[in-house]
């Protein structure tokens, strides 16, 4: 699904959206100290479960970043990439269906309009469960992610899902014994911790035999 | 225990060796695309299990990006912080015990000194067993986390912990029942969710009564 065709590196241009790196210096115990981070979007995700067929519905997308880093840790910094050594599928996540911050709505509106976006799912927000709050990346972006529960049938399905503009998305369902083994393995899907984390949840508080 | 008198901010220098970024090009669908992201150190976090005393030992710390993100989140860009109306313990976060991997060491001879240096207890490699890897900041910097569990016991207590060189780090220990309300609550104590998934898969795997 990933189609990608040329890869190559840039410096990060002073105006990006998206990525706003600064030196924050302070005095701790009278020590003056600094850290480097950055300003990323705060966002949302989403733990999407299709109560009529018992699946998780995630998505696998290909993720710049993920493939910049299993690169920049093999080898160091690059220019242009030989697609041959590194496949982009290397970089190829599997997800909770999820969202930047960057709209004046709520952010359980947001998270409304990523359920329908990615995964074709067109539920009111009143069906969509605050689960937790928590700070990602707190060596480098501190940035805040609030996680959702919804339950969806098919009868909710809209479209097919995919993403907006030029987004490629795929959305996947996996079967409770799939993401059972999921969290188990980790990594395999380079999936980020909060993904596990919200499985974990999943199955702690709301999979079919749950105790809470 | 975060003492901070002054905090201000200034751009990211070009020889930062901790925060790299950078804008990655790409072709898809016979699109041209970009985004950007950063480099940042790959890591290692253990969920440390005091059997002693039947706690889960963690660190609590003055974290500047987390800080720069509460108040970047509230009110856009900033030079100086006012202390008054962003008190530095908003930025102070609790985590599992964790470090960058920045040694030409193997990931669990990091992961055993993070132990003893943060924590103050000392054990062998042997003890110290590998849990998960996965990818974290998927949108922005895709570094790979390898999470380890160690059963400590008060013998193994070698020294206070606390960090080294200028590391201002206080070791926490949590009983059962207030580490389960930390995954029921989520972001109270700004905890990253590579922490609260160690903690479910604690509950999940190691605790007394768990099933696995």
């Amino acid at each position: 699904m990933e189609n990608v065709s040329k890869i190559w590196l840039g410096p990060l241009p002073q105006d990006s959206p998206y990525v706003k790196p600064f030196r924050l210096y302070y005095v701790q115990n009278g020590v003056e100290k600094n850290w480097d981070l950055l300003k990323v979007h705060d966002s949302v995700a989403i733990i999407l479960y299709n109560t009529s067929r018992q699946k998780l519905v995630l998505v696998r997308q290909f993720r710049p970043a993920v493939y910049h880093g299993i690169i920049s840790s093999a080898k160091g910094t690059f220019d242009e990439v030989d697609l041959k050594e590194f496949p982009p599928a290397i970089g190829v996540t599997l997800e909770l269906c999820a969202g930047i911050v960057d709209k004046n709505k709520s952010w359980v509106e947001i998270a409304r309009e990523e359920v329908v976006e990615e995964c074709g799912y067109d539920v009111p927000v009143e069906r969509i469960e605050e689960v937790m709050v928590y700070r990602s990346g707190v060596g480098s972006s501190g940035a805040k992610q609030t996680m959702y529960y919804c339950e969806v049938t098919d009868a909710d399905k809209a479209t097919g899902g995919g993403g907006v503009d030029d987004e490629i998305i795929e959305v996947v369902e996996l079967s409770l014994e799939e993401a059972k083994r999921m969290i188990q393995q980790g990594a395999v899907n380079n999936s980020p911790p909060s993904c596990l984390m919200g499985l974990m949840w999943f199955f702690a508080n709301r999979a079919p035999g749950a105790k809470a």
